[in-house]
């Protein structure tokens, strides 16, 4: 009766990227692998985008308060909307969760997503629930609008384009590794007081991140369409290769233009000679940044735009997407597997 | 760092049902407490659902095709959209899912998710893709519409309406019973055939339900617009209970008027002599009928429409929901926990 023991051909869930799974599963239907789905006619069109977080992958009960995970099931899938150039305006929460929360514990949660709802004016309009044997999944499906003429979608990059991000990369990626750090010292001693002095910033990053809906207000306000936009939430290597992959150019960034805030390079440093801050930035994922294109006339009103850092350049037609170094190589960006964590 | 040990004040969420949590975790919010939200002004508002099923608790993969099951997960989505006497038009998929699984089984599942998009004229839009350290969570939010003035919400029952319901009741119930007894006999003996033979309503009803999407279409030809409705995803008696306190009004049901199919009484009477073909009807669940209320002007039009039977009517405001028997003894009706399996 278990069908799934005795199956020929097996490809593994991590042989595919995350993204190459979603194309092969929802080959020729309507999704266009946008960050939202964009529904109607006429100048106003609806955005729709669901985003979920599991227990054990995407947050750790240990070192998760259930406000700051309530508050941030919500932004991600904001986030969404943001990367469409939208605004956000109606959230349907579903939660599968085990009997081994209490009652309070789930008002503690959907306090964090009403305060992200009223922070984003955003209403609270549906949901399910539901109990699992274990563990926890939140899925939150966000609801915005946006005029067409202002929609950006992830294939309109082209040739000269400025590459543009907000905000600085690593960071959650760094505050989860603090957070792994004294997660595995407290487990070998329950005595431990965790030492999270001088990582605020990173933590909060990882813990509460915002969606920027401040950059989709600014643009707004100096008149910029971003050419072609998504959020950051895989790492930027990720996110650049669907810009690149969708237009079918070819993006060049800067090592050096990337922006890291001291916090991650610290916790690089104290963490392993191996871990480099431009790893954090280009494969840790979670940040919520949004990464976008302009065309070469905007130039002006992005460079004095507070938040926002000129990264790089959209190539041409059917070239790779690559980082440059200070060293002047240049490396080929890859996409990370799915089963990444 | 375990904030879940300490609390005092705990409620076990099994203490409240599933209808007094959402209600308590979205009070305040703009959560009606309809099968789907309504959005959007003028003549066509815009209908919005999300439904989760769980591994473990609202499927088994013993006995679980996954084809089957991605078929359903829509299916239940749009059964949402069908209680407000609206029209599906979209659906998104989010799954959380193992590494367990391999590329081929989600492609099975998909399929199943496309075969009822397309049996419905549903577009298929977006959705994501997580991991999972265990098992797997699949959400679907549908999206479809309505006219306004033919928008069916649970708080529109009034007296004297009649009640009524379509397909048959208890059958979903029936088939998850004769699936569980199979996998125990499976387990104690693996080289046991499965003995299916004769329950193949009951088991497609359960593997396989079908949102009523011709009832709605029947009821919009004959220009019926129901004054309430809901569709019955957790027994009849939650879904009276439903209707009857949006409305302020009690709902009189006859258990002789339940539709109930002879093999969901088959079951029953093979099981055990406790199990109660109507108590499959009123707690079972999983049946995705669609019940609901019309004027009794509409008497007519509804007594020769297939499909659909009058089995009681609204009484007075502010009295309980209930059940008369055959005996004529009168049985109040009572919500289910949540943690009903």
């Amino acid at each position: 009766m278990e069908q799934l023991q005795y199956q020929e051909g097996r490809t593994e869930i991590g042989q595919l990227g995350k993204v190459a799974l979603i194309d092969r599963l929802t080959a020729d239907t309507g999704c266009q692998g946008d960050d939202a789905a964009v529904l109607g006619k006429g100048k106003k069109r609806t955005l729709v985008t669901v985003q979920t977080l599991v227990e054990g992958v995407d947050f750790d009960m240990m070192y998760t308060p259930l406000k700051h995970l309530g508050y941030k099931s919500v932004a991600v899938a904001i986030s969404n909307i943001a990367a469409m150039n939208g605004a956000p305006r109606h959230a349907l929460v579903s939660l599968a969760v085990s009997n081994r929360y209490s009652v309070e514990a789930l008002d503690e949660l959907y306090a964090g997503v009403r305060l992200c709802c009223d922070r984003y004016n955003v209403s609270l309009i549906g949901g399910d629930t539901r109990s699992t044997r274990a563990g926890m999944v939140l899925t939150v499906t966000a609801i915005g609008d946006a005029d067409e003429d202002k929609i950006a979608y992830r294939s309109g990059a082209k040739h000269n384009d400025l590459i543009c991000v907000s905000g600085d990369l690593g960071s959650a990626y760094a505050g989860l590794l603090v957070l792994e750090r004294e997660k595995v010292t407290y487990q070998a001693n329950p005595n431990f007081q965790p030492d999270l002095d001088g990582f605020d910033y990173v933590l909060e990053r990882f813990l509460k991140p915002e969606p920027r809906m401040d950059i989709v207000k600014k643009l707004a306000e100096k008149e910029v369409v971003p050419t072609s936009m998504t959020d950051v939430s895989e790492g930027l290597a990720d996110s650049l290769l669907h810009l690149g992959k969708a237009s079918g150019y070819g993006c060049e960034v800067y090592e050096e233009r990337l922006p890291i805030d001291y916090q991650c390079s610290r916790v690089c440093s104290e963490m392993s000679k191996n871990m480099l801050p431009v790893s954090c930035a280009l494969n840790g994922g979670r940040d919520y940044e949004l990464l976008f294109t302009v065309d070469q006339k905007d130039y002006e009103k992005i460079k004095t735009m507070e938040g926002i850092h000129i990264i790089g350049y959209v190539t041409e037609k059917g070239m790779p997407s690559v980082m440059v170094t200070p060293q002047n190589t240049t490396i080929e960006l890859r996409a990370q597997g799915f089963t990444k964590q």
